[in-house]
């Protein structure tokens, strides 16, 4: 059993946006050549989030990032004087990180389930690091 | 070291419910036989969740699906036309896995701490996998 | 590849709190000897959370904790009687662990990450268990 490691550089487009991530996990899963155990995707970053959702509809994606704003006004009484506390509460609402299996050397997804980085203080070039741990 | 999977099935009874769960890991960590590492405990579904909460009053769990209700309603302003976006945004909110330390054969809790589904979009047959990795 | 595993004491100032607890999970990391792998930061309770966010500017937690206090209020119309149901709540939404990449005998944070325990129900002494698992 050993610990692999990729990086995932992500250029988003936009203040705030989803992007569909998985393809670029499945890779470094392959790449490392773990065929059982578990992958963890992290971000490095203190306004973004990771989250497994549906990827089939795109307006779910949408739906997530108006209500995370309506939850979070950008306009709301915060202290922080940077902007974008909105962004910092939404991503730790989101969480930072997602853990998924890994079994015959891909990770196992559900039929509807794709892997995304929420952007909320965008656009930038942002980073994932893929944790690949298992046998 | 080494991992090991199980899958648990579970049948909810109502649109949103939440199911303890705990029996059913700690089922299968016993199974694998690892004595010391982690746990992971995933659905597959996105419009669910897994969370670690009480499991002593049951008006917690009902408190927190229905603020839940009351920060995303079904009735919101949402794209997605399935008539579940609230569950999609929900089981975001929730996050789609929870990670444990096994020690001694067992995972360990905290003494209120359950294991658990959320469930958001049923009545429905779920299934949650249970990856356990270690020694 | 191997498990290692450490608890963390903290004692919490107010009912609703932050505390950096990275230097702690850091010397956990380099206790136990793993140089590549993954290590998870868990709760063993049911009023407090786990998150990472930024460790910069005091005010970015101040407006996570007022925000979260809006947005599931402590005098919200809850059954739970033991008056902290939006203490549970907020536990939920923040999650209860995260899981770290270990590199070279260290968790590898960005720059502007820090690890925090959130307190929802203090003040009290609280427990974290960190768990590495790598080689």
């Amino acid at each position: 059993m050993s610990a692999h490691r990729a990086r995932l550089t992500i250029s988003t487009r936009s203040r705030t946006t989803t992007v569909d991530v998985t393809s670029g996990v499945r890779e470094a899963v392959r790449a490392s050549g773990v065929a059982d155990g578990i992958c963890v995707v992290s971000t490095r970053h203190t306004t973004t989030g990771v989250f497994l959702n549906e990827n089939a509809d795109p307006a779910v994606q949408r739906d997530l990032l108006s209500h995370l704003d309506a939850l979070v006004p950008r306009s709301g009484a915060f202290q922080h004087a940077e902007g974008n506390a909105d962004a910092h509460i939404k991503s730790v609402l989101v969480g930072s990180s997602v853990t998924l299996p890994v079994q015959d050397g891909d990770i196992d997804l559900g039929t509807w389930q794709g892997v995304y980085l929420a952007e909320f203080d965008g656009p930038r070039e942002r980073h994932l690091i893929v944790t690949v741990v298992g046998s």
